[in-house]
């Protein structure tokens, strides 16, 4: 029996307060309106921007709201207007969207999109200005577009990839936001440095080492890691990180440090933090007349990026990507395809796997810097 | 009677303090030591660089000294060990070098020479950390390893680019600083917009008159030069700028200014003022998602470049460039020849010309901020 046009009555975990764990509640969601999307998620991941949100610390709190945005599922039912998209096309939600008609989306060189690119702050659809989760009439705020943390949720059309069937949605789904952001076009050319030159990764984590392994594969000679949290070295070595730096382990900045250990500073640096520090650090310890410093993490909504102009002026180049600046609709399904083709390695970072029921679980395990990414699987 | 190896006599412009008239005095110039060449300069002009480290009201005061580093003239003698230079060769001193042995010499992408880069604090030479200049045994400290202010100085042969001697050293004069920075490699591909972009322009001196004519050569639709004087536009237009704001103009931030007027931002900037609040500007007011901004001006010692990391992480790109990328040893000969095949123009940068005993003169036409360049002749 169709759903279509109904309320669907799910689990979802809802965040009710800032920095308190989930609660499993039954919500109702409202069917897909004009260009949206209803889909039924099999596998979701956590991505330390969910957390961001959910401790609410350096950003805009807004509660209750179904965080997640990593996931993959299938399409439940379609709204008005969606043509693309069918019940049963196999999909991963995307945090920023793309609606193939403003400047960004007709650019090549942005991803940016006018219309549907990341609002960390909206917690309606677009459409009507409405939530399409409610508990009892009460609504609940959705979370960049996607909100998978629940058994079905509605996404604009424009924010949806339709990939290949078979590829495996456990394993893909992680394309949805960190591995797509870490090795993707950016990140990728940045880190992919002549033979024989460095790269320094700052942030260990699933995206670093995502960057980490695609300059690994361009030849990279040394790719130095920087953390804070000296049990991801171990890890990191099977993505590539030749050498690991602790800040803390030293009295002065790790971006003089990284300048002493390279004779001048690493060819290209990687920042995948969202810790201000590390961005300063990532830009400052490239080498002046070549150096190429991409950042990627989230910033909190107060940090201020600081430097001495000379550092810039010294020939030194500064840039920022969202999203490996893929495309979602149009380069994602390809992405999904090299894994497919075994072009590229998913598996070795889901680390962890927990039921819908232990979601709290992957919160813990990323606050203790533990593993990489958990899978959530919705139907456990 | 040759000269070489004799302690020559002659008139050097002193400044003996910050921010006062220089004084014209008899000064004894030694002989070129090792990798050393003694340069007869005829023609000079005042780049405000000079103008920052007479005043030094943002940067680290030396003096008694000798300024200047824009000029063209004829090789007097020369130290043990100069082989590609002989007395009678016409050259352009330049204020950062070229060893062509260290990293950045020998890689492709960077001119900023380990050994002869820029050092606005050092006052001698660097074979024997002594000044060539002296009066009455006093010595006097150079500036940039160029000193031109001087009928007589000593230049490190890094620093020595040989020209055609055909070349009109009072125009080419030019190129030893400003118009090969403004219009140099970086700013240039940087000002290269596609056909209908748009480009702002920080500063209306010569260095970003010299960048607004590339950006016009390439085919910019839009202009947009920004400056605080407005009797700058006037002569901008016939360098292609087809727009004009100034930031005294309007209550709110300049950046904001240009991003309504463009619906989103310009697609290139390039910052020719060196304040840092326009660097600043000139970096906020590229469009997100491919916005490139170029640094070229000259900082003062305590500024800080400061924005708000996302920014950067919506996809816009920040570097800055030293003497236009160029190597002066290697690329400047090839631009003067593009000057005599009239493939570029800088008669129109030379508004103003002066004899050396009124080189005062030129310091005040800057601090007014009238014309672009003042031609300064020694021999008159
Ligand atoms: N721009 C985008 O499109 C995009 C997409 C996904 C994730 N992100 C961001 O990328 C960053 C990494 O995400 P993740 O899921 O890999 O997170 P993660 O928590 O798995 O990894 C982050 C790592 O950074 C380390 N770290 C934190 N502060 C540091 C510092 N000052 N110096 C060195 N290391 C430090 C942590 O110890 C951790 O190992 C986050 O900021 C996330 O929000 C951005
Ligand atoms: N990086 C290099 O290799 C290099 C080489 C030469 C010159 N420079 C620097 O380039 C800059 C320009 O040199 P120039 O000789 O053309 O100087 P200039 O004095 O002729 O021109 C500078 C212009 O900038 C304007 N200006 C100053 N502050 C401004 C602000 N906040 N907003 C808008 N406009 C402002 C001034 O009114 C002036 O018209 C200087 O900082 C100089 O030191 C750098
Ligand atoms: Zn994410
Ligand atoms: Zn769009
Ligand atoms: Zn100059
Ligand atoms: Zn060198």
């Amino acid at each position: 029996m169709s759903t279509a046009g109904q309320v669907i009555r799910c689990k979802a975990a809802v965040a009710w307060e800032s920095g308190k764990p989930l609660s499993i509640e039954e919500v109702e969601v409202a069917p897909p309106q004009k260009n949206e999307v209803r889909i039924k998620i099999l596998f979701t991941s956590l991505c330390h921007t969910d957390v961001y949100f959910w401790d609410a610390k350096g950003q805009n709190p807004l509660f209750p709201r179904i965080l997640g945005h990593e996931a993959g599922g299938i399409v439940e039912s379609v709204g008005e207007g969606v043509t693309d998209l069918e019940p049963g096309d196999h999909v991963l939600p995307i945090f920023t969207g793309e609606c193939k008609e403003c400047a960004h989306c007709l650019s090549e060189e942005s991803n940016m999109c006018d219309l549907l690119r990341i609002n960390t702050d909206r917690g309606e659809m677009i459409h009507d200005g409405k939530s399409r989760f409610s508990i009892n009439g009460k609504p609940i705020y959705h979370f960049l577009g996607t909100s998978t943390f629940s058994e079905y949720t509605v996404v604009h059309v424009g924010q949806v990839a339709k990939i290949n069937p078979e590829a495996p949605l456990d394993k893909v789904c992680v394309l949805s936001c960190g591995m797509s952001t870490g090795s993707g076009l950016v990140p990728l050319n940045v880190a992919k440095p002549k033979k024989g030159q460095s790269v320094a990764i700052f942030g260990l984590g699933a995206v670093g080492l995502a960057a980490a392994e695609g300059a690994r594969v361009s030849g990279a000679s040394r790719i130095i890691g920087v953390d804070l949290n000296p049990s991801r070295f171990e890890q990191a070595k099977k993505f590539g990180v030749t050498e690991f730096v602790n800040p803390k382990d030293h009295d002065k900045p790790v971006q003089e440090v990284i300048v002493e250990m390279t004779g001048g500073g690493v060819d290209r640096s990687v920042e995948c933090t969202g810790s201000i520090q590390a961005m300063i650090s990532a830009f400052e310890c490239v080498h002046d007349g070549w150096g190429v410093a991409v950042l990627v993490g989230v910033p909190n909504k107060d940090d201020a990026f600081k430097t001495h102009p000379v550092n810039l002026l010294n020939e030194r180049t500064l840039k920022g990507t969202f999203f490996g600046n893929y495309k979602p609709r149009t380069d994602i399904p390809a992405v999904v395809e090299k894994y497919m083709n075994k072009e590229l390695e998913l598996d070795k970072f889901i680390t962890h796997s927990v039921p819908f029921s232990e979601i709290n679980k992957a919160f813990e395990l990323m606050l203790a810097g533990e593993g990489l990414r958990c899978m959530i699987r919705m139907d456990a």
